[in-house]
């Protein structure tokens, strides 16, 4: 047995309460070197005659990666308190792994096994309820559509009369958005995630200037209050995106120390390492990247604290604002979101969290900070995958099954999914232009578990490479749209809607059973989705292992019965299937 | 190359910002499986014509356990943030491992590798400096000293003049410590931790009846300020015990529950799970193990909060106690945690906050909960080396080895070091009465990193087994105080004042050179101590692979200069060396 690659922490997504009576243990072990694995488990208090009652139950496989197999198993503990241990066992012999080292056979000294202590309801991870069912459309207002000339900045640019520059205006703006909620009422989504929408001086006003008002060529405070308003009678949640780590450079503060230097007022609320504060040729102070226009914010100093928690609580109570999302949520200190999420909770329980992090997360989600993160690294596989080709089905699974361990269950559940944003190209255009390839990303998009997310105008076949090809003007001519994107994406849309299983109510899990079609089951305790996407240009047959005596399925593609030929399901070339089984 | 058994997450100890400029990164892998390792490292930003710059290091081979190697690198990033990788060799290959998976070279896209997005202030570990210095003396109240018997409690029996039974009360007061400070001076302590001293029913009092009362029977709040500011003169420090898991069966809300039932207003102040209220044949309520003696306290509910941090700054206010030392501290929820630190902390950022966690702490010693734990892993291992002689020396530092890398450098070096407690049996009956072997565990307590803590009376060699056993009388009679062990403790404690090096100055390191002879290193860049001890009965002599050229040194056991003999260290059977080389 590999026992050193045998690993588990009472910690993080290795052991945790997943609710109020779950708890959740996993154990990663050596790919396909263990044969089974069976949980020692009992109350750290059950004693009985000077020993310690356990019981013990087989952990269930539940898939590998490259390198490692997992295992999992849910448990509810009666007084919420747990000890345990693992006994391995491979062809030669049996094993026991506890916290301190592995042993011959489960040892008597309680201090040999794993502990959690207690499920305490506070420190469980818990997301709103509603982010589970959402579909996510995401709006760069200055490009979604122009409703108010009245509020175009000098030099605006015909809307979508050409590609957009680094630094193009096109007037699109708040009223746009108004205009066209019967379109996304349509589409089906059921939030949007707005990029920023404060005071700024860029096209992404990403460069903050003041966190207490709407851009004036947005709008203003009542034009965001009326389309706060048409969303809610639309049921449409509104997240709005918060840029806490950095300011703009015309910020007022930093335009104080600026200008006053070690007298201003202000001069904490960055971390500036000397006077006088130059800009260039380098910046002598802390800067989002190495941009001098984006003065790191020094988010321990109370007032800096107390102006963005008031930012955020404002928008929050006022507003009565769904979301909010975290622009470079990584940078800025965890203390700063613990109590950024005590505030905003305080005033709405159901406010959703999203930070942006694009790497390991895992410090951010355990209940005291973020509902979710940006999901990149879906993002990235199903691009690899689908758009690319470059990886195959095997390592899509590998990869995806090490992210789904890396975090608890409750976490993937609300994870953002994404398959593309104002910062990566379009999925068109990732995908070599081809169609079939975009509703195969967003069929995985809209079966996957977690919130997805729609990046405005993908939908209709929008193109263009990385900022600034990706912001694009949204096009409304629906003889340029592509409507057969559309229509499908419409269709995806419903069906995770019409059925809970492809949200967050079945579990998923892979067939690695072709090379060409990636197979996803969705499923609960008593019926399931299999999701079979052929990525190939060759037709395919695959066969399901999956009990169908006297079960009843049905394509929800082509709403028909589905027809199982002794089990084994045919495919076109590029062919989706969405089959479900009561 | 055993890829599976590679191990890294930027997390917790894993990789963390060990102060504002440094950061510390740490590998494991399979145990002499690989040869080398260097870190690939730069600033996230800092890409030129379209590449990542980045540096390579060798990184440090630090260690052992059972299983695995530990490798390990400091770095300070000019711009306080990270991207890195690892490049790992053997006899065969070189790979890449990253935060994705591995690769047989350093791969382009920087999102293959992990991250430490930026060293906030706020999130990063800092115990207070003084602990690290301080030795500490623990004094269950009720059997230090009876220094006032007008205090005493019916049925008091007289001092020490029998052993001690669960239900004795002989009498210990705060009065009986102030007595005795002169003795504590003049052992050399510098804190003291008192077991709880609040209105209690029992003699041990860890069953609160007013957590704003001291017990009757114990003095009262002028006596405890008197104490207090009779240590500050001697520079002692004061720790009280805090138990805020559960309450006393007699605390006012829980008699006010069982008495008024589903109509008391303290009813949601602990968890029942419905009414009425039974105590019997099995408690209707959460309690502290089975125990319906202590119903467990609901630390969620805004007003039990609000009394317990009230009770927690209140002590810390107005009587500037140095440190709470926090019972069953895992059981708790970390929100609750985190709240005491912020509002303990504002009092007196210098207050020492150590709880008790028998099991894997990690979570807790993030920066955000405690300042230390109660190390039971050394306490464990030292016995079971020194004590009862049943693991090896390899094995003892194989698992203090595991035990290091489990946490952060600087968690280390708060950690609370105890080889005895009012929880345990007596150390000179752990050593089967062996003085020799006291001597030696007191050597390794004593000489080791963290801040080491005596059980009062262990220094004069108080005996019994577990509760009630290990809680007999002070014994105060000279003449029956083992003197011996009384001098050896005190040339210790004084050892360790002197010399930085053996408190929490040097490094610790273990030679593994002898089967009978423990070696430990302490040093810093330009001196170290070396300490040996021979556990055994027959003599040894050992060969230190260290550089000797031109260095002074000096056994500080004896004040004499040693005499090296080719390199070579002399010892007789169960003898005790300190050498210090300059």
């Amino acid at each position: 047995m590999n026992k050193a690659a045998v690993y588990h922490r009472a910690d993080r997504s290795m052991a945790y309460a997943a609710s109020k009576d779950q708890m959740q243990i996993r154990l990663k072990t050596a790919k396909n070197d263990v044969l089974k694995v069976r949980l020692i488990h009992g109350d750290p208090y059950d004693w009985s005659e000077g020993k310690w009652n356990y019981t013990e139950e087989s952990m269930f496989y539940r898939g590998s990666d490259e390198l490692h197999d997992y295992w999992e198993m849910n448990l509810t503990p009666p007084f919420h308190r747990l000890r345990y241990g693992f006994l391995l066992s491979d062809k030669k012999k049996t094993v026991f792994y506890g916290e301190k080292s592995f042993h011959p056979a489960p040892p008597e000294d309680i201090g040999e096994y794993f502990c959690l202590p207690y499920m305490n309801e506070a420190d469980i991870f818990k997301s709103p309820e509603w982010v589970h069912n959402t579909v996510w459309y995401q709006i760069f207002p200055e490009r979604f559509a122009n409703g108010d000339a009245s509020l175009n900045p000098p030099g605006t640019i015909a809307w979508a009369s050409e590609d957009p520059k680094r630094d193009s205006f096109f007037g699109g703006d708040l009223q746009g958005v108004i205009d066209h909620l019967d379109y996304l009422q349509d589409l089906g989504i059921t939030g949007i995630y707005f990029t920023p929408v404060f005071e700024a001086s860029t096209n992404h006003k990403y460069d903050t200037i003041d966190y207490f008002e709407i851009d004036q060529h947005f709008g203003d405070k009542d034009k965001l209050k009326e389309l706060i308003q048409e969303c809610k009678k639309r049921n449409i949640r509104v997240m709005l995106d918060a840029v806490f780590n950095h300011s703009g450079f015309f910020f007022f503060p930093f335009q104080d120390v600026l200008e006053k230097g070690e007298s201003s007022r202000y001069k904490d609320w960055f971390h500036i390492w000397d006077f006088p504060v130059q800009t260039k040729p380098e910046p002598n102070y802390d800067t989002f990247a190495f941009t001098y226009m984006m003065p790191k914010l020094n988010t321990e100093h109370p007032e800096v604290k107390n102006y963005l928690l008031e930012a955020a609580r404002y928008w929050a109570r006022e507003f009565e604002i769904d979301g909010w999302r975290l622009d470079v949520a990584n940078e800025v200190d965890q203390a700063f979101w613990r109590e950024f999420r005590q505030e905003v909770k305080n005033i709405n329980p159901d406010l959703y969290i999203l930070g942006e992090v694009w790497h390991d997360s895992i410090p951010w989600l355990q209940g005291d900070q973020f509902d979710a993160v940006m999901n990149y690294p879906f993002t990235n596989n199903a691009l690899q995958l689908i758009a690319k080709r470059d990886i195959s089905i095997k390592t899509f699974i590998e990869n995806m099954t090490k992210v789904k361990f890396m975090y608890p269950s409750p976490v993937n559940k609300a994870a953002f999914n994404l398959v593309g944003s104002h910062d990566t190209p379009r999925i068109l255009t990732e995908c070599d232009h081809e169609l079939e390839r975009v509703k195969q990303v967003f069929t995985l998009l809209l079966t996957y578990y977690g919130t997805p997310c729609i990046y405005y105008g993908d939908e209709v076949g929008l193109t263009g490479g990385g900022d600034p090809g990706c912001r694009k003007c949204m096009e409304w001519d629906e003889e340029k749209q592509n409507q057969e994107l559309l229509s499908f994406t419409k269709k995806l849309i419903q069906l995770r809607k019409d059925e809970p299983l492809l949200a967050n109510e079945g579990d998923l899990s892979f067939y690695d059973l072709s090379e060409q079609t990636l197979i996803l089951k969705r499923e609960n305790h008593d019926s399931a989705v299999i999701i079979l996407i052929n990525l190939s240009d060759k037709k395919d047959t695959v066969k399901i292992p999956y009990s169908l005596n006297n079960r009843k399925t049905i394509d929800l593609m082509t709403e028909e019965a589905h027809k199982w030929k002794k089990g084994k399901i045919k495919l076109r070339p590029q062919e989706i299937k969405l089959i479900k089984v009561y």
